[in-house]
């Protein structure tokens, strides 16, 4: 039942090991695997060139194609005065950077024996995880809150899920689906699962094939995406193959922002973050499960916390349009970031950003206010042309 | 304003010549590039890779990263005995095939010059040219019929076209918009434009990398899709690259299907399909200007045209999402048709077949019947799982 896996597991806050593919430190934080080192290898696939990399093997006939995603070389840059790639992860499968983490997450749970998945979430990581595990001829169960729309998880339910609305906290959600998974012979792959966070990984890796970035934008919620994509870029240094790691920065929103908050007033750990509201709903996470691990890799490399307003996020959302890419609000925020941090100086000019584009504007499409519609009969159409 | 091309434009049905860029022949019908042929290089891009193949060279400042899509091997493929691969097209920039055809045709636009396009469209064709458009800077105007939903139109004005709803006969505005067009500067980059058609051929190039297929199921409306995916593998054949073409099928929804009908009635033309009904909605062109050009391209290589009922379209779309991929009606014709082939002996046990997963699932999504959704208190999670 239990897989080769690579590397131990460790908890980067109190330090402890674990032999046993656990989820949690007994200290209540999130535990991640050992720095795993390598080299790249010629292969189509992210998961093929990074082989060494991986703490679990890819099971390559589950992939859907996850990952490869384009690094995008934007007009705004100009506009900022710096060199800005977006990196557009709104073109995989299920149309998120989901898929990258659930995809190695869902091939350890197939290796490991599972007959049944799950996760807490109502948006792009339920679909993604519905989709795997399909895929997988998997079990699924979808826990999703009790406010969550039907219009919502429709977009879950066509991959066949068991999607189940709790009544209830949804904060205890996340520990209770850990504690009843492990009984019930459930994997609960939930927002920072160890093996999510090494999915991951891949976004650095791909980023640092095409160019040597300063600085990282990541739009952060549970602070899953962003313990990945640092871990990625901190085992490319340990193995030799990057010089210098890049300036990550976790970019939350004004109405939610736990991690920023905890780390604007120096305290080591997060609180909760009451009555949370932003259009961002995709990072309104008020109670990060990685948020302290996160605040302490802040601190560790002297990295950036940076918050926008609801204003800012839209507007940058329209400026993505602009170049073509249709993003969900929290996909903007990197963008509204990097126009603060040129604004007042800490980005400087000419410096090459990277700004993660989490999931496609489809997604929240009833949330977007429409442009202007004119009328037109066809016997006036030139007119109407000219 | 003239930007250099390649080759010769041609009319296939009455063998006319043009040497300027005009979209269809005096004889009413499309008109196409002459062969290209060429040999294919190392590179990132299918674009880069099949340099030879463009009459007009890719302005690749523009991609935003469409073509290069995932083959998925389906499982479905051994229950009906074939090798069955999924080419999934809903991984591109707006999330649809389309993306190719007007990157390739925006390309042109821009080296002749233009400062504005535009399209006829509703659905995944105005959302891809609005992308395009304003990344490159030109205006956008998108004609769509009386009958489009502010909903649907929303996914397009986002990108900031400006998007003009025609009252009068949908079926007579491609042509007037041709006319208009040339007369007040603005370059409509229809369903079966020549870059258009060009920019598909991508998609046959990259299934001859990596497989030698015995079939091609293509969704089938305006026609330019089919005839992109042709002519690329007859260059690739002409160039050497391949020795045999597949069999290329053109699907048609039943309840909409002019092609299909008059390739059974032994026609030459295609002739207005009246009143049609379908669940596919991005197939449901009633007089598909490439109509008899397909029909043409189907009798000369003893291909197939088949339809299906919208009760197997909806099932298919089921299957596919229980393999991970949620595509919209249209593209789910390709498996309900190879369903069809194999019960009837027309495909042979063990062929490698690719169907094209043309959109995604997303773009329809208040079509789709959710699944049933289970309430549970927190209390009784345990129970809810069991």
């Amino acid at each position: 039942m239990k897989p080769k896996l690579k590397t131990k597991l460790t908890c980067p806050m109190c330090g402890s090991k674990y032999h046993d593919p656990v989820q949690r430190c007994s200290c209540g934080e999130p535990v991640e695997f050992e720095t795993l080192k390598g080299e790249p290898y010629i292969g189509k696939t992210v998961w093929e060139r990074f082989w060494d990399f991986w703490p679990v093997e890819p099971e390559l006939e589950l992939s859907l194609g996850e990952g490869d995603t384009p690094l995008v070389k934007s007009k705004l840059g100009k506009e900022l005065g710096v060199r800005l790639y977006l990196k557009n992860e709104t073109v995989n499968p299920t149309w998120s950077f989901k898929d990258r983490g659930t995809f190695l997450a869902v091939s350890y749970a197939l290796k490991a024996g599972y007959k049944a998945v799950g996760t807490v979430s109502t948006g792009n990581m339920a679909a993604s995880v519905a989709a795997y595990a399909t895929r997988a001829g998997l079990e699924t169960k979808i826990l999703v809150s009790e406010s969550a729309s039907d219009e919502k998880l429709k977009a879950v339910s066509v991959y066949g899920a068991d999607v189940i609305r709790v009544r209830g906290d949804y904060g205890k959600l996340y520990f209770e689906s850990l504690k009843l998974g492990e009984k019930l012979g459930i994997y609960f792959i939930n927002s920072d699962n160890p093996f999510r966070v090494e999915g991951y990984k891949s976004i650095a890796f791909e980023i640092a094939e095409e160019i040597t970035p300063d600085y990282i934008l990541i739009p952060t919620s549970s602070g899953g995406l962003f313990r990945g994509i640092a871990k990625g870029f901190i085992e490319l240094k340990e193995s030799g193959l990057i010089d210098e790691l890049p300036t990550l920065t976790a970019v939350q929103a004004e109405g939610c922002s736990p991690i920023c908050r905890a780390f604007s007033e120096g305290k080591e750990r997060i609180k909760r973050f009451e009555n949370p509201k932003t259009v961002a709903k995709a990072i309104a996470n008020p109670y990060p499960p990685s948020g302290n691990a996160v605040l302490k890799l802040l601190r560790e490399f002297g990295w950036k916390c940076i918050t926008v307003s609801d204003e800012e996020i839209l507007k940058a959302q329209r400026e993505l349009a602009g170049e073509g890419l249709f993003v969900q609000p929290a996909s903007a925020t990197g963008i509204a970031a990097l126009r603060r941090l040129v604004e007042s100086g800490e980005i400087d000019e000419g410096a090459k950003v990277v700004s993660i584009l989490t999931g496609s504007g489809l997604k929240t499409l009833s949330h977007v206010e429409g442009g202007k519609i004119r009328e037109c009969p066809l016997e006036s159409l030139e007119e109407c042309l000219g």
